[in-house]
């Protein structure tokens, strides 16, 4: 197949293991016969440095064009200064926006060979395998917002919105993963206080009863879901919920595995490209030491040909050599115990060559 | 001194903890020659079936004429219908803004005995000590909400408003809290996207410059936070932060001694009554059945002792007897692992016992 995808690589560690990205991609188009047309653009704080904006209008014409853009990570001290006119993160909320990026996947699994590095114990994690729906371009983050005077000083507001719509197309797809999988689906809100969340449970519960009636379906309240998490991870199927709660409970998910250097993510809009990017930072106290985990992107990048190419085999050939990867003991510095490692490349060597 | 104490027992279990919540009191009166004037009333889903409102006005006024409330748990199946007049919480949301109850203190310590209880490892756990400050009569929770016409059906919304007044206020108190502490702020906000969240930020760095310049001080995301709280727990001593990021967080932050049937909150306003209660719900499930841990409710009492009296020594008593409890060994059916354990109604004897 001929496919468009764009790189954007953006700050700290993020062109080091977009390469790497990179360089499976092109492994995959010559091992089954794929031509991709890859470019690169710019995003986040080089962005601002180099044309005062984190998310340049060419680079959201070429986002655009394409079926599927793989991110590295924005960010960074150099433009945390919180008056500045803009901030790299504006870049990354724009695009969600931009592109219709309305549901964020974050699958959390574990890799048996790197539990024991959970901060929880090995009886209650290991196993643990969820797949996040988290609603991305709705909520809280782009509702209403502003100043106002008050008689202490002023007054801040931010509006959370949700409408039926917003709801039934997130709903949706997460339930029709959790067809494809363990057939469960829990819907997080927080119905007992919030008139949204009230609508968001409606409609939750309307779709999933009239359209998916055989799935297991369960409702729970995102602070009882914040300690379900820690303590009972494994009962989880697929979890949908709203972008506010998303974001804090896919990052209190995140730790589970123990390996924050191996967790993708993909932001999926209804049509049009998807976005694919690991889920760490861009850790700018690592950038350019050739140390950073690229494995997280390198599954990013099959995600990217599951979910925006429809390349199954493609996907699975990768995952399957990342898992293979981990088995044979090779492993960077964030996953190393302390011990023996390799650098991005090798890391990039090792998993290409076997693409080969 | 003389003391004016109400009860409000609640649903569930919450009576069978809150009579040993009382016994305590008791035998503090007895013992340090006090004089506490205890009174119960309704609250919760007993209230709405006798009197069809979860906060009837009678309580209001016992609880506004008195100088601490000790409060059992609120809820149950029986009142769940979503669709129901009123509901059980209600109760909770409303007392808290009639008493002005603005910080939600959240003690989160860890007991040596019971750690390896916790799914959290212990290396990772052990040692735990955080008092979270949560704001808790304003945010979302109590800001504008309803419902309007959308094009896909309708649209729900909530306002999170916070004012100047509203950030110092909670933000003072837990600065003063971590002066006598180990001098250690952290302030959780989401400014990187909610201008709410700037606000707050601006405040609070304001306060701690001008008034608390001794204190080493942070603000941290509240994503990053829940990260934080599962893999480095210890780091932290005071957190402040807002209502519902507070609710999330704090649940969070109750799995980590892996007993949640030992820990207590205290919900203060500027003057006027404090509020105490577990932070464990009604359990209806095991209502009735003389087994509840009235550990924490006990553990409440010592709050109430110390932040509503100023009895410090008589607060430092109970939670001494505690402890002393804890490691003689004796365990309620929560925290027995399975081995042998004492009912409600003795593990009150035994506190009793040691406090006469
Ligand atoms: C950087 C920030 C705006 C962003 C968010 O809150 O969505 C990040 O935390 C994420 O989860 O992708
Ligand atoms: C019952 C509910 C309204 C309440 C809250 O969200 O404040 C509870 O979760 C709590 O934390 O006390």
């Amino acid at each position: 197949m001929d496919a468009n995808i764009v790189l954007l690589p953006g700050d700290g560690i993020g062109p080091e293991i977009v390469v790497q990205g990179k360089r499976v991609l092109e492994a995959i188009a010559a091992k089954f016969g794929h031509s991709f047309t890859i470019s690169e653009h710019p995003i986040g704080g080089n962005a601002i440095d180099d044309f005062g904006d984190p998310l340049p209008q060419p680079t959201i014409d070429a986002c655009k064009a394409s079926q599927a853009i793989l991110l590295g990570a924005v960010g960074g001290p150099k433009w945390d200064d919180p008056t500045a006119k803009t901030r790299p993160e504006v870049g990354l909320l724009k695009i969600r926006q931009e592109l219709g990026l309305f549901a964020n996947l974050r699958p959390i699994q574990t890799w048996d060979e790197l539990v024991d590095a959970s901060p929880i114990r090995r009886e209650i994690v290991a196993g643990t395998d969820i797949l996040f729906f988290r609603e991305l371009t709705g909520g809280i983050y782009f509702g209403d917002s502003g100043r106002r005077p008050h008689a202490s000083g002023e007054e801040a507001y931010n509006e959370m919105v949700y409408s039926t719509g917003e709801v039934e197309r997130v709903v949706r797809l997460a339930a029709k993963a959790a067809q494809t999988r363990r057939g469960k689906l829990t819907s997080v809100d927080k119905a007992n206080v919030l008139e949204v969340s009230r609508l968001w449970r409606q409609v939750a519960d309307r779709v999933v009863k009239e359209e998916f009636p055989d799935l297991e379906y369960e409702v729970v309240l995102v602070d009882a879901m914040a300690m379900h998490l820690i303590s009972r991870p494994k009962d989880f199927d697929v979890v949908v919920t709203g972008n506010m709660f998303g974001d804090i409970l896919t990052d209190a998910a995140s730790m589970l595995p123990g390996s924050l250097g191996l967790l993708p993510s993909a932001s999926l809009g209804s049509d049009g490209p998807g976005l694919y990017e690991p889920i760490h930072g861009s850790a700018p106290d690592i950038a350019g030491q050739n140390i950073a985990n690229p494995l997280a992107t390198i599954l990013a990048t099959a995600m990217l040909l599951r979910h925006s190419l429809g390349l199954e085999d493609e996907a699975k050939a990768i995952e399957d050599v990342v898992a293979a990867t981990l088995k044979a003991g090779h492993r960077t510095k964030d996953i190393a115990g302390g011990g023996a490692f390799v650098s991005t490349t090798e890391m990039g060597d090792i998993v290409v060559n076997q693409l080969g």
